[in-house]
């Protein structure tokens, strides 16, 4: 299947065709400059040798997220407005799957590039780097508009690829014997500092706006348009799913129960002979973790990280619940503050004092029960960039909030994520869910 | 995966169970004997091997079906009551696949009992239908509502299984190299005697109301509760996608087009190299199509029959629309007659006299563009004929309005049926839907 | 992959030039007669649906079998002189894989077949039975002896197909859970009324004469030329392997043993979590095996019988010895009676008074170590019944001496039958064999 | 699959006991600093990025051959007298798959060792040289002479992991789309300056001796024991099968013609649409060949290099001959010279002066039609170091002669190679031979 970049290649293409008159141009540049940095200092962390991994067909070597970063902002801001490339083989090896752009470097075999290396990478990413900053220094002011436009998109695109740099080397290291920490870090003490009670809060339903305006700031070409949804009284955990519930799950044969999984979820487990989430396993009752701090043993009030829709689904069923719509979350999220991020390494969670619905961003991305449609009303746009419904598939589902990977500002209300439902190596999370009668 | 069977067994399930106050006894005892010798005439076209074939891992023999669906009566009627087993081996044959039976034939293997032979299952179907008779006539008031219930249930499945001798025997015939004829008839004169000229009817939208009550006629339950949907204005094309627009679909190269299809449905495409319909061929121009009838050249103006989602939903964007949801579907079919149906091998389809929109029952399966879910408010009942939210699965669309192949009767505006995108061989159609602005 | 068909096919190109001048036209017509009864009195014991069993790819219904053999003699002993077709649909349905004759029926897909059905199989066996029987009454001197040839080789190539029929429907039968037996029979007395000690026999090695002179009684091609081999001194084992001593290698961990196993047979083993032979499962200490005549527990000293040349070639190591060559098989084998079939239904072991190799017709087909090649010198002939280098593999192996399946008169000293290695379900065996010193 | 390191490791078990009694102990050190320098500089050309490179999960990355050989030093000669490891984990990264060395990464992940990186493998290697000199230097004479042996195996053992690095970065730079080149060299030049005319060359046959003695200079254990086979009168081509022959084969359908091809092999021709040798494509009539030198156009006087073992016997079969047995090959080869191997990046073939068979030895591996058997006689080592038979498969052909990837000095005429048929990467030739009338 998919997974990462086609999420990326499909958000690069959702992009809003707003307009956004006042360009404030210093402040883009700097803006730039800055997403540019934290991707090469993610990077930093890791050796020439580190960045050449890719563990499944479905990730990507850090070198390439770096490389293919830098040629969307070539390919897409440079090149139409005559800019030569820098390297004209760079398109064939560092475009994702657009086949508008030709020819490319199969997904699986990312690894195989071993040219050029760690080294050149850098050059070509600073190449670039002086031309678009360039380009926005000295473009005129209509053309500003829109040149902007397009860095806007190449900065939440290289944002995606920034969570997917961690994403996929979390899980390259978790298959080497060795067992490496990308960053031992404050993580452990910020994950488990703050056991939270949780309770359920009411919501009266009715009907509910969903979705993102045309106009105002930023947002993909999914999140619109706004319409109209009935939603039924629901009520939503205040707080996310913990490893200690998942460990009870388990202990109660929950991977040996078909009547907590749906049918095609049942046939996964054993197919695959699934026991636990991928990166957690049981020792002597308590739950071995391996994140980017390493492997450690987790803390039973932390919130439950990285686990397949399927196994969201049973967990959530055998604790007597469901997990929410995308629409019932998106609901219950506006007004929430979604600050809380994982910033600098460090990650802050929401105080428990509050009675609302609390971790909603920043912790993990929650998968919902929603199936990933174009909302009524959506139109592809024409031309490259909105060549978008090709890149919907049938079987996905939407995940909202965003994750401790995710980089800070990244997420909002009505952000939409989605990947296939088996997908278990992205940091997810279970929100639950339950009906209350009218 | 999945396929007939789990869909008759998960609407085996959903049976409701709503109060049956007042049975007539007689008026059930003659459904159960008209709906238990409609499957038996069904056979009687077939030889004793060709009863034996199972084409598909999906498919069953038509012998199973009819040992299959005698095996539930003997199940769930008689031996609750303490009637003693026929023979106690064919639990472990003839089961679908409720796991809280006990083992049972695999399923890919169905064709490989060829004992009991056709003859031994004709007996066997006579002594359950004797015993069942014998039920019905001498239960007292309260047992005959409960057993009535559970006749009721019996035959629906039944009914569906009737489909499903139809819809498999198809399929294996199709592979045959002397491409028998079930049953050579009418359905050809009777397909394309009125080509219809294809509007699109306008709905208002707003909050509409979906589901069936608790209470009255039998529903399944995955028809249950009753609830609110808010819809977006849209409108649908007053008849069926016809041959001829597949064909123009082929001409123009709509399975070589990826921008036509979602991004998993074109590997599918490309994955099987699919080319056509799976029951439709192009020669000379004109779509040969394969059917109960045999080989035959296709009307452009009959319906297309026999699709999966992904190229149901492809061809409504190449027609410029798009599937409607399941809740736009049953908005505009309440009120609908619900008649026309394939009745003893002829088609009467609705005359294209109306203004309304025609051909929604029984004549395709109608693909909507919904996921299949349970309600808001869904609620499995427990016991054996309740495990139902097991036979849920991730991946599967929802149909409405049934098919030629459907038994006269059988479905109703809320009815859902539900099978895999992939899903080639069900006698499925295509409705179009476009939204409009409010 | 290949198996029963191959061979057979195989084998019947594998057809020997030489002049057969004097024929004794009755005599052939009474062999003609007979064995094609014996294949129909060998499907007798079968219902309709019984000889539509097709349980693997590699194996065929028994109708198919009638019908195959059939349009063999049809095709090469009819149809080249004049006689029509009796339905030309025939040689798509009933052709092997001879690509000389045009397109086929798939080969898995041969249960897909039930039109003809069992009863005009049977009429089409005996239209050309009566034409062939005719052919040879009146054919003219040279043209009978053409014309004998043939017919001897449409008999070969039946009795081969009489002993597919066992091997195959053995097997469908053994994956039905009412384990039926195809004839309850003399089988297990016969097997187990004589316990043979093992001793080794010696042999001095050096030039020895392999494989059959042109001219004299009918052979295969693939049995020439004769030619010379050179043999270092070995010893074979007196009896074959049994029962007792793969219940042995079972308890001591066989199949977990790496050190005792080829590396892609250890891979077999795990990949397909091999446990015992085919037929053997091990209950109490003691072995169940299913064959002809249902389920029983095997005596200790009965042979073994089905296992794959993988296990043959464990289980020989684990016995300190190995399998022999085919080369040393065969000198042993010259001068041996090969009397000892199965004959009617029972099975008539040698005596085991002997001092010499015993068991080596007609218990169990012994696999040998060689890979199956052409002998040096060997010349495929020109036109259709010589494409035989085609038919050979790369990974198949030789097994000599018969099995209690294969018909009797059947095989000879110089007979080679192959399979690949992983072949389970023929009715294999294991002689033992040791190097020794000069 | 299996492929290069289990032949390695296989070939590492078959390690000869023979007394070595009079070591020179400088020369042994002078050649194993040799052998170990060599290494360094075959991996010198490459980047730390190309050391990660693994194409096929039968290859290995150059950074792991540059590690496990020198493990394989530190486990045989080092710490069995008592040294302690340099790193505890590196036993689990670079152990090939000796189980009695316990658990080890899983082969096809060995590009997934990121850590420890290119610099510390070159550590690595000085510490172990280090002490494997002062233990080769300071070693009292008894002991010095069993030390002499494993360190004479541990150098065999390196040479053929000097031809994988070769064999395996050629593959994986195959795939890469900038077609890096190795080393571009005077390969050119020294491959088609000497167009050779064919001839066959006849040997009488009779009974001939194989295989090597015991005592003398190291051998693998595979080489032994010398013993007598008989051959028929045969021919042997006296050049290799060359680059034209394979055009015309090529252009003579010889892909698509069954007739040419083993079953099994057109199986796989067709399954991997196999159109021609893995690094030759033809463009305008004329070869495109990949080499360690790059991409170039071959001349068609050139040996044909790099085929599987199924292309090589179709191709034997189209020009009229066959694969000579291994038997036959070492007959011929014994009184040959094997010299003029690829030295230095240059080649030096034999001169085409002769009468003889020529290219026998370092031009490619010839395939031979012999199976990969132990030899009569033939009786593992108990011990680590001679737990060979679990490394014998059951489908492998034996090649003979070295290949111009083969360090020199490396074969000899008893040394036998051995491969999958399908196997491709591999620097393999064809030798034709033809059977004569004695």
């Amino acid at each position: 299947m998919v997974g990462g970049v086609q999420h990326v290649e499909t958000q690069r293409n959702h992009v809003v065709r707003s307009a956004t008159p006042d360009v404030d141009r210093d402040a883009l540049v700097e803006r730039f400059i800055a997403v540019r940095r934290r991707t090469e200092e993610l990077a930093a962390r890791l050796t020439a040798e580190d960045q050449m991994l890719q563990s499944l067909p479905a990730t990507s070597p850090t070198k390439w997220h770096r490389a293919h970063t830098t040629w969307f902002f070539e390919e897409n801001v440079l090149v139409p407005s005559g800019a030569p490339y820098v390297d004209e083989r760079f398109r064939l090896l560092f475009n994702a799957h657009d086949d508008n752009v030709g020819p490319r470097q199969p997904r699986p075999r990312r690894a195989l590039v071993s040219r050029p290396d760690a080294q050149a990478i850098a050059a070509y990413r600073q190449q670039i780097d002086s031309r678009v900053v360039e380009r926005l220094r000295t473009a005129r002011a209509l053309d500003l508009a829109r040149v902007a436009r397009l860095v806007e998109l190449g900065l939440a695109h290289e944002e995606q690829h920034q969570e997917l740099i961690l994403t996929d080397i979390l899980h390259a290291f978790s298959l080497s014997p060795l067992k490496p920490a990308y960053a031992p870090s404050a993580i452990v003490e910020a994950m488990t500092e703050t056991p939270m009670e949780r309770s359920f809060q009411r919501f009266a339903g009715g009907v509910s706006e969903i979705g993102a305006d045309a106009g105002g700031a930023f947002v993909f070409d999914n999140e619109r348009p706004k319409h109209h949804v009935f939603l039924e009284p629901f009520e939503l955990g205040t707080t996310l799913v913990t490893v200690g519930e998942a460990l009870g799950f388990i202990a109660d044969g929950g991977y040996r129960s078909p009547s907590l999984w749906l049918s095609d979820a049942y046939d996964w487990v054993q197919a695959n002979a699934i026991e636990s989430p991928t990166y957690l396993r049981v020792e002597g009752g308590r739950a071995v973790v391996f994140g980017l701090e390493g492997e450690r043993v987790a803390h039973p009030a932390e919130p439950l990280l990285f686990m397949s829709w399927y196994e969201a689904d049973a967990i959530a069923r055998y604790l007597g619940a469901r997990l929410p719509t995308e629409a019932e979350w998106e609901h219950a999220a506006h007004g929430v503050s979604h600050e809380g991020h994982f910033l600098g390494g460090a990650f802050h969670p929401h105080p428990p004092s509050g009675t609302g619905v609390m971790q909603m961003f920043g912790t993990g991305w929650e998968w919902t029960s929603s199936g990933y449609e174009a909302y009524p009303g959506y139109m592809p746009f024409p031309g490259a960039l909105g060549e978008s419904h090709g890149k919907f598939a049938a079987n996905e589902r939407v995940l909202r909030g965003g994750s401790l990977f995710t980089p800070p500002g990244h997420v909002r209300p009505t952000y939409r994520a989605f990947w296939p439902p088996e997908t278990r190596i992205q940091a997810s999370a279970i929100r639950l869910a339950r009906n209350v009668s009218g």
